[in-house]
């Protein structure tokens, strides 16, 4: 049986952090032994978060490698793109394993993500493209056995991991065409994070829903890495994500041509199924019920539904996810369980408190 | 120019009956003669509708075909479907003409509208094929010269209104694909009517995005009849419909393959310019630029923006309107316009109260 | 120490039956042995409730007091006001302990119940004075002791509950003036219930706030009598309450005038403190900072903040909490605990996932 | 009968230029020929503001006193706190009579605002005293005729607008007692202003209601101020805000101590009525029949109800208000029509749409 391991969580108060903090409050393994953040660095922890109690009220410390080092065994950090490949390298070598919630390690070349995220490769010059070779794809029903051997772990982005639990069990068995497929997502506006901006303030985004990053959003490059690797050969395909009015919840919307015109959706439920049947937080509703984002709010639970049509050849995968806790959070509590030893679910929660 | 008309409203205290109301409290050569409703039969308008005042506080009427027409030169129906097709006939035989908000005369048979609203179909047995056949479909900006000589007029469901105003102009220049059409559709919960449902309630769809009807929606036939009539061959596509956690607006997202792999965003975007020039309640926005339900709320306005992805050859139509005004009610005022003899636009909003 | 407890929940699909469901799912010493309604009775629960997957998928069964007695331990009600005094006595006798989140044994008189509940009353003839009388208050962080020797506890509504947390310290210590209080309170829609009500739908009560039964709501009554009975007079004070444009969360802004005008914010924020050391669910917080309703959510916890006009010798407290847990369910189940010989807040989540 | 204006909107981009410049859209008298930003100055307002299309599309100005008396009768200021002081000497010497949003000159000296308004003040140092004292109140119902006079107006704040619309009649007969009025009130996020600021994001603000500002917010002062001019000496009251998960509405709950326990809900109303018989932006409504913000949204509209308690002699009453406009905009441009000849209502939006 794996050891009790001591936890590091930095970037503490964002979405990112707020929600691992929150997740490992339950955990039956893990305790967090250091709290990091730039701007709250100094502030004990119940000033700036009143809402959320923490054991022993800690403060908020600068994240140096050393201290972090000193007292934990693994990291999660939550941090805007571009840092986490500041501390990152430091951490390894001070033997702290990381679950990196960033994109900075989500691709497979340096070059690649330099070019994805050129504002911040101006900002932050790296020459660690080994480690983004070494770092493993967290997506958990995936790569489970390489994040459970992994010093280095990259969470996916919200949107690529409700779409990717939708499209891979299909890609890889060959039954869907990998041209044309088209992912038409929904996101809440916590997606945006804790910054302010103008557009994702109440007045501006409620009673609203708006299309953004409509070809060329950066988790299309994400998503198509992925599929690419499962096919074998370049894939290229369509991802609009849309803001919607509501706190969390993601909706991926899946649009595929069938290969063989005579799969109903009773089969490609079937094959979901038999897919995650090993996996805890992936559900598969039963053809005709479609997932609200509200049936997974606060868990760490997927809902899957396939409908088919015989008319047009097409088939469509709903994917529905919390984007804070299995898009963000929950999927780097996930990686730390693997990474220690544990069964992936250990300590999450998986039941909705509805409505 | 026009004289002033009389203007009936029956089904007065539903979402579009309250629509139709608030806007031809504004209108400048319409008044409103005959309120008729069954549940609020006899009672004082004001009783029923406090927030609502209307000039002489009317009594709501039982919608008698005699009544209507001894008062009224045309009337606005805003029933469930089915009970139009009760009213119609004796209206038009009194020389009251009709615009229908329901589904009631949105097909060409009387045949297909009994096989997609069968339930209904059972509940009202019909045989007026021929008004079927004589009922033009009030998508204005697509059939002026037909509803300025029309005795009935149909309007649009309002996913077929959002879907088909982006889709007709290419579709009828030849530029996309016909086969392999995806309308992925948002909708506001007003869409579901102010009949008390439970899946409508705040605290059920609220923090809450959700498909609905995938494959089969009453809405698909409607849009693949009109798509059909222009194209010249039948037509099937896609259209999943979505639940948003909003009062009002609907925006489609279509999504289609263009022929030409040449063709630009901004060579899309000046064609649908062309294509509603003359149209003021239909605004094309500059390539980048995406339209927000929330910029054609409490509007008849539609907002439509393009975006070509040259490395998949798709096309992306966003197409964001009020689903009550443009999508119902607002329409239904445009027919009435024309049929009156006025421009389409007339007395109706076009400018939003943002936020 | 406490053996583990079987219970039956009835009234299991609506909203308090729902959350009771869920929070005994994380709890370590219940287990569900039954589960009843009427509408749903003889289906699978996975089919009326595909979001809320159960242990073994229980059919929901009539609620028969035989066949509860047989299974359960204990009960607990959440069904309409009226129908929970047509089991309870049968269920006593059976020797089935019962919970009962509605209003039918929250009044020390069935007189005061058919007055206050005089439709109910009139559906419901009863004659269980003595039930009435025998009935806990389940208020648990004021009335513990009783309630772990009762057969019988009524829970409070959720407003009584929010109010007489702010007030009963203040009136038990006489440092308020009984006479003059003022509770303006506001609550989200899920405090309608599950039953499809035109007001409540979101297309009605999204972007609206309004006050509903503003003087003579029946909550009063309900506040009244506690405050009564800790003053040792009658109490007559003022209740409003509003409704929200959210799902879940109560808030009371409960004034009052301060019989000593020197006592400070900083002193009635010990007084309040102090009170609810030994609880839990109840926190206070530092003075200038205010409870959002956020804050509490899909949470049992109260949380409490006092401020002092030294100005106007008014005392403002007020108290935020969720509705569905701290407000009915998760009451209910501290007082099951109780009952069962536990601690009160066992098994209970105490920390909100933010935002 | 007056000639028409030309008007200059200074700080069109934020919410209070925005609904001034929608308002302004409709008025049949009123021009918009100056659009003064400090930020976008020297952009084209499309490109700011797709959403809403101004004729001739305008480039927006730095806000110079002599630009704006070359082409403006009167200027609308909607700046932060502090900025209108710098521009109103200079403007009122030119020539251009104005309405000011801000809270810059509500006072009747100066020496309170600066106590009031004291980080403001720190930032602009001002010697104005004269234009304070010469400066209207603008409370439209209140103060027509000093307002029709005015050179300078400050329009009310939308907290005392909503509040002393309620209070006023009954102050000034002298029929509730001036000690230990409560005003509980509830606005929607976009009181606070169009810069982005973390509360007031979606995921913060939605799905919560929590109080602000209790004991001390700068509108209770405000509001004194008035209540004490009617009243003849001076009051002290409680004030307390809450903010609300919606976009705009705004909701006043004013307790008062009856002086005559004898007078009834009835009684009061008909004061009420009486009081506002020549205002048609203010209506009362029935006994019994309360007031949603969502019955006024995007209208001028001001709605009353009142209640009395008879058991505890206080008077409830209930006004409700958009915030953005009756509590600022709108009744900015009703003080540009007195100050055009006008009368106060015209041109402005009294009918909502609903839902």
């Amino acid at each position: 049986m794996a050891a009790d391991k001591r936890i590091a969580v930095i970037g503490a108060s964002g979405y990112g952090g707020l929600q691992t903090l929150r997740l490992l409050a339950d955990h039956p393994h893990f305790s967090v032994t250091f709290l990091g953040g730039e701007r709250s660095s100094g502030r004990r922890w119940s000033e700036i978060t009143p809402f959320l109690p923490l054991h022993g009220d800690p403060v908020v410390r600068t994240p140096e490698p050393e201290a972090i080092a000193a007292v934990a065994d693994l990291a999660v950090l939550s941090l805007p793109n571009g840092l986490a490949a500041r501390l990152v390298p430091e951490l390894l070598q001070r033997g702290v394993k990381v679950v990196d919630l960033s994109a900075d390690y989500r691709y497979r070349s340096l070059a690649q993500w330099q070019e994805v995220y050129a504002s911040e490769a101006r900002e932050t010059p790296r020459q660690d493209n080994d480690l983004c070779q070494e770092a493993v794809y967290g997506l958990v029903e995936w790569e489970e056995e390489q994040i459970r051997a992994a010093r280095l772990v990259a969470a996916p982005g919200c949107f690529p991991t409700a779409s990717l639990l939708a499209l891979l069990p299909f890609l890889k068995q060959g039954l869907i065409e990998p041209a044309g497929i088209i992912i038409d997502a929904k996101t809440g506006t916590s997606g945006g994070g804790r910054a302010a901006k103008e557009n994702l303030l109440l007045a501006e985004a409620a009673e609203a829903v708006a299309p953004y990053g409509v070809v060329g959003h950066r988790h299309t490059s994400e998503i198509e890495q992925i599929a690419s690797q499962v096919v074998g050969h370049p894939v290229a395909l369509q991802f609009s994500p849309h803001l919607m009015p509501m706190v969390r919840g993601l909706l991926a919307t899946v649009y595929a041509r069938l290969g063989d015109p005579g799969l109903t959706a009773v089969d490609c439920t079937t094959l979901l199924q038999a897919a995650y049947r090993h996996s805890p937080s992936v559900d598969v509703l039963p053809v005709g019920t479609y997932p609200s984002t509200k049936w997974v709010r606060n868990t760490n639970r997927a809902l899957l539904s396939v409908q088919v049509d015989r008319r047009t050849g097409q088939l469509i995968v709903m994917s529905a996810i919390d984007n804070l806790i299995k898009g963000q959070a929950g999927q780097g509590v996930q990686c730390l369980n693997l990474m220690a030893g544990l069964p992936a679910s250990t300590g999450l929660p998986l039941l909705p408190f509805y409505p």
